[in-house]
């Protein structure tokens, strides 16, 4: 058993992901693989760092996430392992661990050198499969990490681009992902907004006034601002895209405001 | 063991179907997850319930089916898991499963309330992770109907969009969903076309004659009409896109003639 | 247990691939189904082909791979099985196999008559669900390639489109595969390069000099020449899609030619 997600900018076109289905497989055959996503964007470390932060709590703990955004492959650019308490992480030391290793207790982080768990030979641009997916398996059969290098003390962390609290209490944030459906989903975590208050969200030369409960409860074709199922503030666009109606992408700035109390 | 199939609205760009995966995987880490189609236009519960009509036939009868095109996600609408000899279906009760319903005889039928066999706490907006993938997770661990919630005997079901017979034998049907082929696929079943007779489909302007045994029988760049892989009359291009031809799309409206008899 | 991969220009809008899952789930429901590609061109048998080849190697050797690029569903050609020490391949008989043929020994090779593998009815135009997915699983069960159908012994091939190297020594090649990122992989592989030595590549009236080692050994925005990951000469663009600035796709000709010693 054991469970392996990979994340990837693959996209799913291409045999890419397949392949590093078939090397795990061939390693262990009772791995369960599950695809997380292959659509981030082209070496966006960010997005993937935000997009794997959302997912990894809703796995099994003893889950081993390989994420490959990895612009640097055949550089000098190094791949670690970081294990928590709520799941292990292979992924190259480029920063996409940043949110796991803000949010989690390490028990044990290395970096890769011994090849005796990669395939052989090792291609120059496609680590993926030819040093993650061996490593991920070997990991779900049960090898220490200790085996796979040494210790690694200083991984790669980008600062998370939090929201920022001005003096006037307004908040600024930015869009951090944009899904399928335009949905704008904020850096603006709930902890971070006034409890119980309304607030004006303003992007791109418009306001919206929220957080509504739910999708539903705006009009056909209405901006909505709502907490999303991340927990983070979403613009979105009842039976629309907001991204669309906005002509916004990720980036966007937002500013948050606290709506006066009108009584 | 146990097969669970997913059909959504989602796409795979995003994380939204990983996500469910690991809320399944970590409360049934032996269930088997298959993605039934995320291509579903967004919010298109009659496509949904077409689609889901002409796959779950093909399953284990002890598969359970997640079905997640829910515009009404956050609102008063209610879940349901029906139980059938062909299948458990576990979906918003917004007649997605018309079908189903049409088809198959009702073992049990409840209606979601107990938030035990739910992720805690629920969002607002994204059931499919925090009702439906646990419910289902937990069914197939042999979790009983009548622990999810009461029983239900009045499921949301829209009226089958089924082909109309016209006194003068013709037949109206229209459009039911385009595949990436650009295939068309009717609701004009085998069984409503005169048996081993010719007929001449007007579309759009156009006059196909059919039905042909298989794409291959038909000309380079030609119309042809067949009766598809479901059953139902089909309006195809060979080696091309008849959507695309045609430009037309779902909900097109399609007329059926018997072609005289020549002789 | 049993890995059974699945190849096909299905796309993934459709459900037409978790109706393979199920059929197999059905007869063998501890089968692992890997999705290897759904994104050939439509019925490009010959893309189908070299993905194919690039791919199977680094699964199981018993693995089942189910190819399902099929123009000719429906007209008289005949579905086949070909087992060698590296896999075990289900498709039609239109050369999609060709590589495979040309790089493994075959131990057993059928063609499928034999209608009790297959479902009832057989469809005429969706045989990846009717005959190619049950005999699959079947196989993954144990059956016997013998009572599949009677021994083959004339598989329809292609010619492998291989690199020629003209008297001069330079070499002409074309694009085989063009992926999700833009890279235009060719037929020419690392063995027919000149052994350490640099070549000029010679595409649309560009020229590229190589191989370099990495992707990141170039400057952003700047096209180069490496061998990929899978063992072939490949045109890239650093940060960007090589067939996009050169406005090319597969078929695209190379011509390869040594770089004169300098000393």
């Amino acid at each position: 058993m054991g469970v392996i997600t990979l994340l990837t900018d693959f996209g799913t076109a291409d045999a890419y992901v397949g392949v590093m289905h078939g090397v795990i497989l061939r390693i262990n055959p009772t791995a369960t693989v599950v695809d997380l996503s292959h659509g981030i964007a082209a070496q966006d470390v960010a997005e993937a760092a935000f997009v794997l932060s959302i997912v990894y709590p809703y796995f099994p703990v003893d889950a081993i996430h390989v994420i490959v955004v990895d612009p640097g492959v055949g550089s000098e650019r190094r791949a670690i392992v970081v294990r928590t308490p709520r799941g292990t992480f292979v992924a190259p030391n480029n920063g996409v661990l940043s949110y796991v290793l803000a949010s989690e207790s390490v028990s044990q982080m290395v970096h890769l050198s011994n090849s005796q768990y990669w395939l052989s030979p090792v291609s120059n641009n496609f680590h993926g499969r030819d040093v993650f997916a061996p490593v991920a398996a070997h990991l779900s059969l049960g090898v220490a990490l200790s085996d796979l290098g040494p210790a690694l003390n200083d991984p790669m962390r980008f600062e998370i681009a939090g929201p920022h609290v001005r003096e006037d209490g307004s908040i600024l944030g930015q869009v951090m992902h944009v899904d399928r459906f335009g949905n704008l989903i904020t850096n603006v975590s709930r902890e971070s907004l006034p409890a119980g208050r309304l607030v004006r969200v303003h992007i791109e030369g418009q306001d919206v006034v929220g957080p509504l409960k739910a999708y539903a409860l705006a009009a056909d074709g209405e901006l909505l601002a709502l907490i999303g199922s991340e927990g983070y503030l979403e613009i979105a666009l009842r039976n629309g895209s907001a991204a669309e109606r906005l002509e916004v992408g990720r980036g966007a700035g937002v500013v948050v405001t606290p709506v006066a109390d009108s009584r």
